[in-house]
């Protein structure tokens, strides 16, 4: 029997007021009011396809290959297929004769079940597997061209951005830190640092110049801040870019590298695009490669560097962003300060295994001579040419409209064109309440259904309005009706 | 060319006190120093087998059912193999002819992938794949004898502490709010508290009647806290309880919804043992039941209160804890505060999507009639048996025992026993700078390879000495090692 008496005049329900107000300033525009509102639209043609002007909403706001129709790499679909159900490696004569599976697969699968003990039901170490990390280790030897990597620098991460939070909740002890941002940039770094309650300083990319970085730009904000009490410890970089798709040049990296050396900075390099350079001109370079070689030639200068750089299954040509696999790299922390990372992954336990195992099987395809080795690089040069055609494409859209302008683009998967308004869209933007880049983007969505993000969420020059799209999304109706929007949006408010 | 001079003086390497010091100040005791010397003890097996006297670690220290040779539910296993690889459908005839695949876990996968849109390789909505929280929902109406829930309510999260965490992050603002937190506890509870600079506010279960929760006692804490100044905020419930194993009647529970109604608490109720009930004398209710039967009877007086439920695949008859599945349900909360939790949930986009496949497969296994249902349904009662019999073998070695009393397990997977020492141990223990509880498991650990975690990790009150043990591991031979440990640990101390 409850003891308790009842006779009181009960209390009422939380409200805004009593919350953490760090969350609720945050803001994360690329799941933010227009992706909202396209949600709702989507509801809406369930119910009743006839009440809106398209049939289906496009979903340009997130980089989301897989509900683009990409398909995923049939060899790491299969080993993970196994993964999950080991009992079918009993029935292995019948998989294989019936063409299910390729027999590379299935040993690829048992090589896996090993490493991870037996089961990706079984929590893992906090860090990761170990064979998995080992594997990590070696490909960024081979991409880096011989620099060593070792799997104790690896932490496995539920994608990419948990490597982030880990790193930056561990960084950011409150206002007086600072934490440099690219602006235009990934909006996860500004929410994090609002959750955190710590400074973002924005260094400002030339968007004449294909929005590329310029390190002078970046040391006189840094001395901006220290001039305002804020201490600069991390500088964000995102290469290649989101959302300009730029690729930053080995010189420019070695003053990035140069300024975190003489300020104290981390590094934080958000690499997960690295996979996806479509320019001829430009070449991935990883911040470590560059990191590497300033060390050996200035050891004096460049032996404290702390770099932490992030890798993600969800972009490049694998397009796993379900899976929720990623990694983070450590490079030049001290032990006490690993061992503070590696608490906090310990707090939610371990990565989820089955996305461990999507790292190792991205970072390691079958090699030349395996059974599925032609399939998978074929699978792998058709997504990767696919992307470059379809940038191509709505780059090429764009240069042929009025009021848009749009740098080429090298990398990633966005295009991020800045507009330029006729005064008549400023005033109705204005009576509407809304910045004009949103004003657009919302006719854009209720006339198309086509959904994307206005450049207010990713910070831009001030008077400059701009908005992100992928070119994820197949066909070319869709950019055929954006042409038609655009030019009647013009022609409306031209007059 | 690089354009920055290098004449400087190089920055440090970041240390500690650079650090945000509440994740220096965070403990986690489940892979804490213990379990850390036990991976380390590991490695030196790895290495030289000899050079330890016993040939494994036995990991007691966490619910890891499948570390643990506990075998995965087929039927689920079978599904989410499926819906990593969806091309094998097209060979459906030979998966099923060589009894590799049971007919209705390929069709139920086919019913999987069209509620996800596809692809498992596509983030889902922040919220969760809505045709699983469809599934969930349904799962709480039955479980709850018919109380309706919402598919609105059930958020999908990368295992239950992500749920946790969503929660604590967003009413956690200051050291002013307080969050009562059951002692012995589940430290995942206190080291988010730490994180999030909040007070914890303990509230003792009372370990003589098999660790009940005491009304009256949480008022006290509760009117202590307020006359401190600390709002209390929410209350943490672990039901059944970890590490105690304690399973509350609902006449406990409807007192504590009357403190939540009286104080305006959140009730934050952790129902991840609800299947791992192993006593007849007690069944699982959940909060939601209780409250809504509350609600029914006096409408006025709890009206407002707030619920929320987290649920895992990682434990019951599942233990899929690799996967990462769970879900929370928010019941009384305004639209404006749960819009704050699905913001911090689309800060890492979505949940892993075959951990919200499973959560799917745990909620609504096969039905009477179907294919799998016998296999499944022996597998389910099986394993539940085995928990039963392996937690009642470990009770009653403690029982035999000097110096050790133990509580008769009710629910969870662990046996939290008190240990009482002769004086030499605590003057031994002061020594070498432990707790006494810290002493005897590190000498556990070192004489038998067994791990455990000691009392202090998840609190006790002030004096006693305690230890968390699962009753996952398989065989007898463990036991068999702990018991002539402890009568030889006694009888050398009690000379």
């Amino acid at each position: 029997m409850a003891v308790l008496d009842i006779d009181f005049t009960p209390a009422e329900q939380l409200d805004l007021q009593d919350l953490n107000q760090h969350v609720l300033k945050a803001e994360y525009a690329i799941r933010g009011a227009i992706p909202m509102r396209a949600e709702q639209i989507q509801d809406q043609i369930n119910l009743d396809p006839e009440s809106v002007p398209f049939d289906r909403i496009t979903t340009a706001n997130i980089g989301n290959p897989q509900q683009l129709q990409q398909k995923p790499l049939t060899f790491s679909r299969q080993v993970v297929s196994v993964l999950q159900y080991p009992d079918m490696l009993q029935h292995r004569d019948a998989l294989v004769k019936s063409g299910a599976f390729n027999a590379d697969a299935l040993d690829r699968a048992q090589v896996l079940l090993d490493k991870i003990g037996g089961s990706v039901g079984a929590y893992s170490s906090s860090q990761g597997v170990y064979g998995i990390r080992e594997t990590v280790a070696k490909y960024i030897t081979d991409r880096d061209e011989g620099e060593p990597a070792s799997p104790a620098d690896i932490f496995l991460t539920d994608g990419a951005t948990r490597g982030v939070t880990y790193l930056l909740s561990l960084l950011c002890k409150g206002p007086e830190v600072g934490v440099l941002i690219p602006i235009p940039q990934y909006p996860v770094y500004t929410a994090s640092l609002t959750l955190y309650n710590t400074t973002a300083i924005p260094y400002y990319l030339d968007e004449k110049s294909g929005w590329s970085t310029d390190a002078r730009e970046i040391e006189q904000q840094i001395q901006g801040a220290i001039a305002k009490g804020v201490k600069p410890s991390v500088i964000v970089v995102i290469n290649p870019g989101n959302p300009t798709g730029s690729v930053l040049k080995p010189e420019v990296m070695e003053d990035i590298v140069t300024l975190a050396a003489k300020y104290g900075m981390v590094i934080l390099a958000d690499e997960v695009y690295q996979e996806n350079v479509f320019s001829e001109e430009r070449k991935f370079y990883s911040f470590k490669r560059v990191l590497r070689d300033l060390q050996r030639r200035h050891p004096q200068v460049y032996q404290n560097v702390q770099l932490a750089s992030i890798h993600s299954t969800s972009k490049g040509v694998f397009g796993e962003c379900g899976q929720r696999g990623g990694y983070l790299e450590l490079i030049g922390f001290k032990k006490s300060v690993r061992e503070m990372i590696l608490k906090l992954a310990s707090l939610s336990i371990c990565a989820v295994v089955t996305g461990q195992a999507m790292v190792d099987l991205m970072v390691c395809p079958p090699a030349e001579g395996d059974e599925s080795y032609e399939l998978d690089k074929t699978e792998r040069q058709n997504i990767h040419d696919t992307l470059k055609q379809r940038g191509e494409l709505l780059y090429d859209t764009f240069q042929s409209l009025e009021g848009i302008e749009c740098q080429k683009p090298q990398g990633a998967m966005y295009l991020f064109p800045r507009l330029k308004f006729p005064p008549r869209v400023l005033e109705e933007a204005k009576k509407a309440d809304m910045q004009p880049d949103e004003f657009y983007c919302h006719a854009l969505l209720e006339a198309t259904g086509i959904c994307v993000v206005p450049g207010t969420g990713f910070g831009q020059e001030e008077g400059t309005s701009h908005l992100r799209t992928t070119f994820l999304a197949p066909g070319t109706e869709w950019i055929q009706k954006w042409k038609t929007f655009h030019q009647d949006f013009y022609s409306k408010y031209n007059n």
